[in-house]
């Protein structure tokens, strides 16, 4: 089935999104946060907020426009993520999100959505933006361009990484994760994740994403969130909940961070770097 | 401190509960359910709803209630908790509950509150009702009575249980579980919890509880909540996020079950009784 192609360039309403420290807390334990991380769970403590909730409150206003492309949910899997955050994110707010379809590029197999979404707070001043990248099963080869490749980010070969943190996800981690915001079934339903061609429930990329985001912001940021500038990635393999997740991190000659995240071996996010202050 | 003891006989106002499937699996993930027990955190599948989840709406006109009493919240650990379901609970609903305080007993060493919370649903049908038994450590010897003794509930002496079912806490269930609406720091800040004489956060009581509970509902209802009338139980220890429980069922002559559960062989959960059709 053929994408609407004429959703390129079109925004979305402005989308209103309010949170408190419990879903900031939710967030932060949905990607794993330990005993150790206090700071990220206990109101008290604010809490502080982890960098990649900015993926939280943009999500129903990404995933409206998404929706308008009419594809078939159990088609979709993420493909890239970048955050910009322009300053640390609030442990309450509500927010006002405008997502833009920036582009629909034909990559064969599939199709690659852009969709970028501002975020702004009551008044009018930018938090963070997100670009979610969103891969469509099935849906290329219809004549479009491949769009722009990513110049790959890669660790310095051969050099060890800086740091590396090793974690399980919980086989229940999906089960949390989704709480915060992203209930497509392929995360919970076994029947419906066979017909998508797994043998189980995969894990949200974007929860990936988040251990990985709070790996770096423990080994390259001293924990505090106001240093993480940005973080982009791509989620290059699927990822069940129950798997070991290595995420390494290597300094780059002008001070960003090259990161990749691995399960058993295999890169499951590649491509990830994170812009540090 | 001397507590307010005219509080005996009042009631709350009637104070109104809305909540959702999200909360509904929020709760059952805080007692630990497992992704084997999907029916409780797939919302296309209800979700069903643990019927433990009973602490939950009536904990606002509970704990209002006993803020009144003058306690000092440190001082304040859980005594016993009942539940008697009048039908199984719905994913989504508004609910309104009246507490009253039965009583303030002299225990010596402290005070035990008993306060009732009714609740009704938003065409006044019973769903529920919670007997939450307070022990305030320090407020007794007010040269109160000493309340009525229940009779305790044991095992058939010698006997085997009819089911045995050990399962994990994790280190962070206390940061989980407090997301369902029981803020008191006592569960998650280190400090507080020394002033408070344990070692460090110690687990919710109704942690506890649901995780035993959910071991009644498997191993004796057949995971039907429907089949859970009531439960109740003492907390006789204290339990850490990250201990391991073992929740034990004796058949009673009467059909009933007794229930205890244990961490390392100690007796945490004792006096448990459960109701099952």
């Amino acid at each position: 089935m053929g994408l609407d192609l004429e959703l390129v360039g079109q925004r979305s309403a402005p989308m209103s999104h309010s949170y408190g420290w419990k879903d900031c807390v939710l967030y932060a334990l949905g990607v794993g946060a330990k005993l150790d991380e206090l700071d990220f769970l206990d109101d008290a403590r604010g809490p502080k907020v982890l960098p990649t909730f900015a993926v939280v409150p943009s999500f129903v206003a990404m995933g409206g426009i998404v929706a308008r492309l009419g594809a078939n949910p159990m088609m979709i899997v993420h493909g890239e993520q970048t955050i910009r955050l322009h300053r640390a994110i609030p442990p309450a707010g509500t927010f006002v999100t405008v997502a833009e379809v920036k582009g629909i590029h034909d990559k064969g197999k599939g199709a690659l959505v852009v969709v970028e979404a501002k975020t702004e707070d009551d008044h009018g001043q930018p938090v963070f933006d997100n670009v979610f990248s969103i891969f469509v099963r099935g849906a290329g080869g219809f004549g479009g361009d491949r769009g722009p490749e990513a110049a790959p980010v890669e660790p310095p070969a051969g050099a060890a990484p800086d740091f590396e943190i090793t974690e399980a996800t919980a086989p229940e981690q999906a089960a949390l994760y989704r709480l915060s915001g992203d209930y497509n079934p392929l995360h919970i339903n076994p029947g419906l994740a066979k017909m998508a061609g797994f043998d189980r429930p995969i894990l949200h990329g974007l929860c990936t994403y988040g251990f990985a985001g709070r790996a770096v912001l423990r080994a390259a940021c001293g924990g505090d969130p106001a240093r993480l500038r940005s973080f982009a990635a791509r989620f290059s393999a699927p990822v069940f909940p129950g798997d070991t997740l290595t995420t390494r991190g290597w300094k780059l000659a002008d001070g960003r961070y090259a990161v990749q995240v691995a399960v058993a071996g295999k890169t499951v996010l590649s491509n990830g770097v994170a812009e540090v202050v």
